[in-house]
């Protein structure tokens, strides 16, 4: 069966030599990393749930290339259901893990250039997608975990690709050979790329007839030649290196790992090579990579507010507020506002319709709307927590306080709250909130598959501003009569000259 | 075919004995009262577009009682797709009336019944439900329209319906006879009843096993003796009567022509009981009839919403502000609030699930998600409409001074804006979206289906804030570890002792 | 003294020969006209709190013209306590007529031309400022009331006065005569100026220099020949004409009575001229107009809240709700909201600083954030009594049912709610709602003393974003040492470089 | 004259034996140490421009107690005018440090002791204020700093001081000896007490008369024997001691240094005791305290918010988005947000008055309003601060990336937006921009001076809801007639019977 154990996950990893720099230090085995590992605890989870019989039915999908059951997550969306059923994934993922775990990308990576690849072949006669199908049925019976790479450096914002001081802010094609391409630039904000197993490079914007250059599409091995990662810096990340009570999440890791990745004029034989030069297609591509993945946020952004929402009531437990009716409240509207995003989702995702290359869409306004709300629920949910938890949150002991017996004493004593829960339990659900709201973790929901903006012009595309207004001619004219029946609309004379 | 046209249905109207009151006046015949007449043009257009080819998988359904094509509105939801098709169909009526087209109450009044009938008789070995799919097969054949009446006055609102000064608050079985029962009192707020054939009486709330009187459901003609109507008086309504450019709506009605209805000491015979004395099964009546009808939400103000949003989109044009980037922004807002309820609407519909008796139930939370943002989102939406169509929409000439030849021309000079457009136009667009953000619309969507609170109190006990704390105690416990995975969780040392 | 006493008021009033329509008819005597009549009352309300002790130091002050005591309506800001007392006086106004009291025009354009015309004659050598210090104590001396008139139909709002395709959508000068100017176009919105004794008439926007037409600034009797009046239709007008409970505010007027005042041909002579064809002043005329009036705001719909918060936490005591720990938290929610505007007011007021002339101006950016925060506000304190009140707002009975036997105790026993409280009480308290939250007065909060964006580009203006940057850069250079400190700041070695 | 230099601050804090516990160590010297130097080099910054002509007004005042110009952050506030001072102090020494400057706590518990002093003397007869001037004057004459030390632990929040299962979690006597008393307990969230002169120690609650013991004010040196400093811990705050470009405020702290004081059986000598069991003072002392409090924030908050504001404008123009209108736009939103708490505690001044004692107090209701709004406008400044500054503050490098030659190319390369700035300032901002929206950042605006509840319940006591419900029926009444006005109100017939 091609279902990875989490076992073979990190053992397929460590077999890799991915070329990785945290803190600025080189990596030696990032599997052993203590800034890395947390996030390949976290992806082993993906592989973990799929083996579990009561999560086979969202964590797996019989793959339409093979017959085979697959994993979720390497799955072409066949139906309405399969969008539904990831977005119920993502929720279940969210829960247990209260964090990001990354494949996401990958997946919506994968669908994104199955459906581009066939659009672009029944144009102009390519032979693209079925390149790609050979590469995706290796994916799938490999079960790898993919990063999605698409959001390039882009310089200076109010100018083109082919307009920048430096040609490299985009990634490009620097050289054509006969078996393949050099390309290089860099992707940034690359979540889940430094324990993947390949980096699937998309173009990160429409682009011009005269951008063929930047015009790519294709996979890379993470660990080939002139490709390095550089971890982003996270808020508190050293903490990670310290253990103890001020961790956080003591298992997974903060939001996806994200890194920088450089592709240091990387060659790209022509058989993993799936857009090149078609540039009418790259904003379509990115299009249907950020629709898919707007509606994602809906599922795992609400499976982490429900382990926040969970921290936060029991804090109220801890504190002894949880009877009070405005508490309670408070507690009601978080809970609100993660459940309007992933109705939403799921809503986008009911409505999936056919691509004419038969695999599934969600619907782009529904999708984009849950990703809007993302970029605010967060803050407000977040503010709720803290609001709930207590001042407490800003100047809660460090693990080595508990550890000098001068002044632990002390800080056990005066942070016992309902002395029928350990002060522990106080300090480490503290600090888990104050992972889940800092400011890398806001950040990622915040700008995560698209800006705000990003979202806003989509659906000022998708609203039918001039059907609106149709609509409102109609009623206001009062003329759609109901055909025979004898009820006078009154009489509008003065509209009369 | 079992499915009435609007002249049909508005001659059925005509044959009633309805006892209304409408500005303290009894009504000679409700279908030529101008105050009435626009809510039954209203209703005839869901009448009408169930006629049309084009729309006739939205607004009707196969009959599970009699395999035939009957009306959706008076369909019970034998499947998820049922459920998203009603809402689409709500969206659909909204965007072409503007206004509230009445017949959800009946609609899920009808499922309330269905399935609490079935589930009394489960336990209490009653007859109810096969009494009330005798009763349905007649509402189907017939087409008829029913008015759901659930909202009773409720007195002094921190008291039982036992416990009032006045027991008529609630209404309530006077006398029981051997061929049915006599009730007493009164519903509110209820939408459409004044051009309704039936209603459907059900209690207003749970109630205790001492308050069997007040367990009472049942089918009431809207013309039975005793039952009368009193219309509520709504914002501008007296301009239905002038006529002219100050209507809003010209053809169609404001919200659902509210009435108060009086049971003053109705007989109502057995054949039309279905439920008398289970208290116990009170609570889950109202609740599932409150859980569809609260979805429903997402699709009907979703469609008077693009009306909106339509007319002001026009007024922007006709001012000339249509190119400004921050008015184009707060049309996207609208827009955005908008899809967000519309989109959770379909998630709730899609997650619907199978009842004991074989209809379909939306998903309670993603339900309650939805009006509860309807009761801050229109208020939102009218605030924008009212920003970008400006201060005219408070000071708007009438027809009366356009009828007048010393200051129509300055009326008409004075307030065209941009030039391509009539000021008519303008004045008629403006009366429209006084009409939408009226008082009498917004306190409808702020309370129909349910105050704010209401919902409040579903979510908290949906939310599984337990479980949600258990999600949190696994997180931060980390002892959730991936099974053989060699890599260690960071040491939680001091966490002991 | 120059204190008119009401009944001088309104004798006063009578006296002249104003042009009026309302309804579309010419009015005989605005006096009686039940549709004005309440816009009277209310300013007589003005005159008569006025004349008492106890109101004496917020409602008068000395002038710095006569030294003589005059009403504050009539005064120059002297002080920033003379801007404070203004606000105070608003909303003790407020408060005691829950509604417009519309003098605050008249005041702050009296105000706005004081301070332009002597900044005009220092650099211009005109004598403007003279002419209108004359003008002024005669308004003092009798104590008249004053409206002022500012904001031109606009026509194309993407164009500039002088290339409208109907040169009169701005207010300008036909004719020049040796003894003063003929002047056409019309002030929309206009409050109070049907029942003034005087309109004062000043640019609507800022002017360029091939626009010196349209820089007129003057004052007209309210009778001139050529003015006329055209009241603009309100939310519920005709209920005013009815009488009864459904009237909403008995005694006063919906908002400021605003109408179209059209000049048709109006001639002004030279001595009521303030300012003709300097169109540089026009654009600070209008700004320091725009300043005081906005921070009007948090003092007179502060006033108002404070009724409707009244009438809001009285229908939770006759439904019974006011123990509820929700429901009052939601009247928190509206007096915090209420008193934030009201707070900024102050703050405004009390920073208020001298102008060149000697006059006091408030705080522009504090003045701005004022009305900013009510047109947001009004909506969201809206939205929470509608949400207190209930549903019962949207479907009350009208006067007419209770005056019907056959329905009228029906009507009162249904909507009876907490029995110490007399039904009646219900009702009133519910209409006076819904006529403070109906569009009229929703949208003259949004858009009064300018629309939203209007405020916005102030800010901007003000924000200083150039020097916030400087701060930014100041102190992430850390290089604002403390001179003599022995305390290094840390290295930045990594920054060099 | 009495104003203390940096140096002097210094050194003298250098010659205090503080026992401190930062990370769990006992500190050496409080001065020379990473963690509390930048909270040192903050506080020296208001001694630093006590000293500067340009600033003297704002920073200093003439004591009451002695003629001489004194710090004015040891003042007895003796004008409105001074209230407004203080405002205008804070917002200048938030613009000059972009963080908390710590003495506000030590200034209004001054404040708060000499007021209260003065009311106890005045009813019982003691002589606690003669006692308490003597103090002050020492504390004005060698201008200490000074840390108001209020909020005890509290222990489980549903249960009183004297119920708690821990007597300590309130400070209280535990010993009453002849010369003095000696108190045990802690107080949390202390803010600058590691690097102040003196504790003001004051009760933190409300207190019934069986809760003598925990009815305690009194100075104690922050030396004293049995008190202790433990750090809380901050977000990020290892960055402090790795320097470089992750440091984010590289000269200033992060808010103000919070710790926890422990008071491990301290003795205090009867002058240093300003209140001694007389219980029912407590409440008011807290809130004497909490309401100057509260208007702080519009000040020092408004002056962070003022640099954060300067950071992201600075950001869009390294990104080259600062043209764009929506950009723009919500930088205005920032401001709007800002300087409308900034004008409400500067309204809250204004309208200050004066107290038994002589001293002066903001107005209660404002004051909490700018708390109120503070709670929430921090997050939302926060949240567009986010949105302008894009994804980079979730991944941007550290400065070990920038060390390493291998890739600081690179990431110089890839994080160079617009080339006209330097990739450092990026780096630097973003860093800053971090620091001021992280989790310790915005709890401490969230909780400080009271948590949100504790505002509404003042704003529920000060609101008048009776007096408004008073309005409201005068209003709807219209009986308020003005006299021998001649208008008749509306008849209101049907309200008789």
């Amino acid at each position: 069966m091609p279902l990875k154990t989490p076992v073979e996950y990190v053992e397929s990893l460590r077999r890799l030599k991915i070329r990785a720099y945290v803190g600025g230090e080189r990596v030696g085995s990032i599997v052993d990393h203590p800034a890395i590992a947390p996030h390949i605890n976290t992806v082993s989870k993906t592989y973990e749930l799929a083996h579990r019989p009561e999560h086979q039915e969202v964590m797996t999908a019989i793959s339409h290339l093979t017959g085979e059951r697959t994993h979720r997550y390497t799955h072409i969306f066949q139906s309405a259901d399969d969008l539904v059923k990831k977005i119920q994934m993502l929720r279940l993922l969210g829960q247990t893990t209260g964090t990001c775990f990354q494949r996401c990308v990958g997946l919506d990576a994968l669908n994104a250039m199955y459906a581009t690849s066939w659009e672009v072949d029944a144009v102009e006669k390519t032979d693209y997608h079925a390149r790609f199908r050979r590469y995706l049925e290796r994916v799938q019976r490999e079960d790898l975990m993919l990063a999605g790479a698409m959001t390039d450096p882009k310089g200076h914002r109010a100018k083109r690709p082919a307009e920048q001081a430096d040609p490299d802010q985009f990634v490009h094609v620097v050289e054509r050979r006969a078996d393949g391409v050099v390309i290089r630039g860099a992707k940034l904000h690359n979540t889940g790329g430094i324990n993947s197993h390949e980096i699937l490079v998309m173009p990160g914007t429409g682009l011009g007839p005269d951008e063929q250059d930047y015009a790519i599409a294709c996979a890379v091995p993470a660990d080939a030649p002139g490709v390095l990662f550089i971890f982003g810096r996270q808020s508190n990340d050293s903490r990670k290196l310290e253990g103890g009570c001020d961790i956080g999440n003591p298992r997974f890791g903060v939001v996806g790992g994200e890194a920088m990745v450089v592709f240091d004029n990387v060659f790209v034989p022509t058989e993993r090579i799936f857009l090149n030069g078609e540039t009418k297609y790259c904003g379509g591509l990115v299009n249907y990579f950020a629709t898919w993945h707007r509606a994602n946020y809906g599922g795992c952004k609400g499976g982490n507010a429900d382990v926040l929402i969970g921290a936060t009531a029991k804090m109220t437990k801890i504190l002894g507020t949880d009877k009070n009716a405005v508490v309670r409240d408070k507690l009601v509207e978080m809970v609100h506002m993660n459940e309007t995003t992933y109705a939403s989702a799921i809503g986008a995702s009911a409505m999936g319709y056919k691509l004419p290359c038969g695999s599934f869409m969600v619907d782009p306004m529904m999708a984009n709307t849950v990703k809007q709300n993302i970029t605010r629920n967060v803050y407000m949910i977040g503010r709720l927590s803290h609001d709930l938890a207590g001042g407490f949150l800003a100047t809660m002991p460090d693990q080595k306080a508990l550890e000098n017996p001068e002044i632990a004493p002390f800080v056990k004593k005066y942070h016992t709250a309902n002395p029928d829960y350990d002060v522990m339990e106080r300090i480490k659900m503290g600090r888990y909130i104050e992972n889940m709201t800092s400011v890398t973790t806001m950040v990622e929901a915040m700008h995560g598959a698209g800006s705000p903006q990003a979202q806003r012009i989509v659906m000022l595309a998708q609203a039918g501003i001039e059907e609106k207004i149709k609509m409102a001619d109609t009623v206001i004219s009062g003329t759609d009569d109901v055909p025979g029946l004898p009820l006078p609309v009154r009489e509008l004379a003065a509209t009369k000259g």
